[in-house]
């Protein structure tokens, strides 16, 4: 019990102090970044060719150690949720957002009748797992801030997301009304257009498809200049959130010279 | 008159609290979103072809379900607002702006002299009746947050962008001047030389017109690092706007002197 | 001497309340909105050539209308600076802002020997004169916030900007150095490296010159990320600004129970 | 040693008051300019060419006088750092950022080994001299002011460029996945990949690569969504520090229990 109880130390992310603690974090780390960069290199065709039999050992290397890692988890999980019945923790585990993807990353290997290209994307799924050592480090304040920022403005960012999904539905159809004889071939059908509402709306502007009729240059104009208020919008939310929960941390002030503490109380 | 206020109550945004009340409005909802879809699937040719029928049927039974609704609107709209007569109730709903978006998405079905493009724009409209089911939900808060934002922000915008339209129009005639007789057809006339301002001054950049000479090339630089002013500007006024927003809901404070919770009484 | 108060009192911005003086400004708007019209239109080859004799006139009547207004302002500006003696009144007037666009949308068709293309930009000054009215109306309040905040963010701003020019030298020249030999002919100097540098630090991209090369195209990517961050550093300055000015003008505070003012005390 | 201190204050930034002082500090700004205007002349053939003994006398003129102030900086930087040893002085000003600066704008002139490009970028880091005369005048409280926002920020800006990094990985190795096929030379490998990712999501959108597929234009839309995102938390960020930081220095409140100054102890 005793060893089971080191192993759970080693592998948790928030109570591990000892060395061979980090130790094993940056190793898992580098593996999942040599993963990237292995993928990184296979997209390009000289190199895979080339180095065919380097990449194959990097990749059964990392699925074994991945595996045992992930059973290892599922082993330990009953110390991590001490509260729960040791089945429970292991299904709260197995099912968690961050053991989900450790599932991802290796069940596409042992299943062969998944196509080559799905698994490619599968494997750089792993990238979530380095979250895990953000939790570890000194950006774990920050970390927690970007998520509470994130979280309170769900709704608002929701509705401004909605806001955009009208927006970009009855412009492209109004200009696919207004392009499509002008431009059968570029705007041939609504899809198309909505292609081109969301390029211009965000501001990328590739130049693929763009008006070419005087009043759908206007209208163009009008989408654009919206997306600066779409910018605006979600900037003003976030700012918002992020300044509260600045405030909420630091605002505990001492008075230095009578020693009370001098506090707004806030009645939500 | 129990009936009909059964009926209202079916179809009023905020008192509803039955199981029908909820279904009606997601059946409605339902039914906008499927009227979208088949716009955009229409606008594809084969699909337009093979599935013509099925299209109009839809078409057709939801012109009747939403002409059958806005009478029923009408008729319960006395009930809405019980400090008007009947009359001036329905007046009231009909010129509304939801009862106008409500009328438009169905009037142009019974006059066949208005061209088919435009119908098919005018259905499109529909898709504002989905902010009633935002005004049902759990967003209600978010929705009346931004549009407070959007109102108290008003006054400001406007000027920001009357602001804008004098530098369009500026720097549009100078980029004419400077770049018509080096690209005769690309900056043709203010018109187009107005098209190239917008899309750099929201920095989307589409590429189809653009300044060759040294000196249009400085201009554009001027103009697009004026872009991100524009941006920055509305920003800061929305995040300004939000901040205020929520200080006013959150901040209760407690008098120091009397013990008693300050309501904070404004002296502009 | 009353005439000429009441004339004073038709063209001053500020105290103008009778109804003919809402009506002068008005018309004089409109005069200017028209004339920009006219370069727009101008502009059009075929409209030019049609109308010419329209466009004649409406410039006739401006220069006309607006010479003898001019010369009414220098008249009367002795009594918008009491303070001052009559001679010093005018000196101010005619070196104001808008004393001096008011001057220079009318001077260069006194001056035949200044080139046609130089008189339809000059004759867009005329827009600056807008901002007059702006003044009158409701939108004064709005004008003036952002004004303050453009005043005392002038400082940040300033700095801000020297930070871009050196980030787009740097970059323009490095960039030079990498792509030069790959693509001679598209960054043939560092004018045109700057002219990517603006277009990618701005994020307008209109995609004429761009890099080619793995270093370079690694280097725009830098530079374009680095392109948010300078978006979001005016933002924030921005956004402080306007949040302190909305505070100054707000917080002060009543006690509803006790009646005193809960004042915080600035300390600058 | 009088003398020693005399050339000490004439070259620090911080006490110079006298009038030598700001004119050499003008000096050396205005030749880092020419030094910088003339490799950008120097990059025009025609320039090169004709001009060729100008801009080679400027050089040897400057290296000399930067040469010769290096040694002078050296020399005097044990009165700058009182309270180290000479030894040690002259080691912290040598390896300080601006220090370095000096050294890297001079160095490359004594290694003829190293190849010219380099030489002309390594010129151009004489730009971040100009930052010490930022230093001196009116503008370094906002100077300041920045570097504390920057400073504080640090911590969460790199979270965010860790999530804009995990991000562009994952898209550009969908994305590739998805175009590949479609556009084997446009999409040819993850690197073209994630070229398109970094213009997509920094909204920049150059347009010589982009998707053609119905799925990769889907998933470039959400990209270019989730860009808007990118800017906004940066902005947010770095408005709420700004504001922090303005409220630091100028809310200085009164304690209404005991009247005197509160000087804020913050409690984390």
């Amino acid at each position: 019990m005793s060893f089971k109880k080191d192993v759970y130390l080693l592998f948790d992310d928030k109570k591990g102090t000892k060395k061979g603690d980090a130790f094993l974090e940056y190793f898992i780390s580098s593996l999942i970044i040599l993963n990237v960069i292995c993928i990184f290199l296979e997209s390009y065709k000289d190199i895979r060719i080339r180095f065919k039999d380097v990449f194959y050992s990097i990749e059964i290397f990392s699925i074994v150690f991945f595996t045992i890692e992930y059973i290892i988890r599922i082993w330990v999980s009953d110390l991590k949720y001490q509260n729960l019945t040791p089945f429970k923790a292991r299904i709260k585990y197995i099912f968690s957002f961050l053991g989900l993807i450790d599932l991802i990353s290796i069940l596409p290997f042992y299943l062969p009748y998944i196509i080559k290209i799905d698994l490619r994307v599968v494997r750089v799924l792993r990238l979530f797992r380095l979250l895990r050592i953000l939790k570890l480090n000194r950006h774990s304040r920050s970390v927690k801030m970007i998520g509470k920022v994130l979280k309170n403005t769900k709704n608002d960012i929701l509705v401004t997301i909605f806001m955009v999904f009208i927006l970009l539905v009855l412009s492209s159809t109004l200009m696919y009304s207004i392009e499509n004889e002008a431009q059968p071939e570029a705007f041939e059908n609504i899809g198309q257009a909505l292609w081109w509402a969301v390029a211009t709306l965000t501001t990328v502007g590739y130049g693929d498809i763009y008006p070419i009729t005087g009043f759908g240059k206007f209208l163009s104009g009008i989408i654009a200049l919206l997306g600066i208020g779409i910018v605006a919008l979600p900037t003003g939310i976030i700012s918002s959130a992020y300044i509260e929960e600045v405030q909420k941390t630091k605002k505990k002030a001492i008075c230095i010279k009578c020693g009370e503490q001098i506090e707004k109380k806030i009645i939500p």
